[in-house]
């Protein structure tokens, strides 16, 4: 489970995770995921579902739109 | 597997396909998705994948941004 889209996208969550300087281990409290699965997620390895993208923008303080938007602009 | 998150998608997704005059097996066409998973999408039954969400996005004629957005403007 590895592909251009996904890595993309882990690249964007990295972004906005280091512009709030939170670890990965912090954003993973926020959101109520396992630490591992946000380090997963920025290396392109898993494929979150919509709610799950959902909790994850809420962590990152943006709407899932703009975490959308950011992948499109690349 | 249902939620208001999943039912204000699936609501919008419908929305977009209904702009496009596209039924919901051509939908499914231009997406390689089963029929019965855009029905199921559009009642707020399934929490579609990231990958998901490009495709349809990509069926739909809009990027996952918009689709994302007009979640956000209900």
């Amino acid at each position: 489970m590895e592909n251009q889209e996904l890595i993309t996208l882990g690249n964007k969550i990295k972004y906005f995770r280091i512009e709030l300087s939170l670890s990965q281990e912090a954003l993973a409290f926020k959101c109520n995921f396992d630490r591992t699965y946000i380090s997963l997620l920025e290396r392109g390895k898993r494929n979150p579902s919509y709610k799950n993208l959902l909790k994850l923008s809420k962590g990152l303080e943006i709407p899932l739109s703009q975490l959308c938007k950011s992948t499109e602009e690349v």
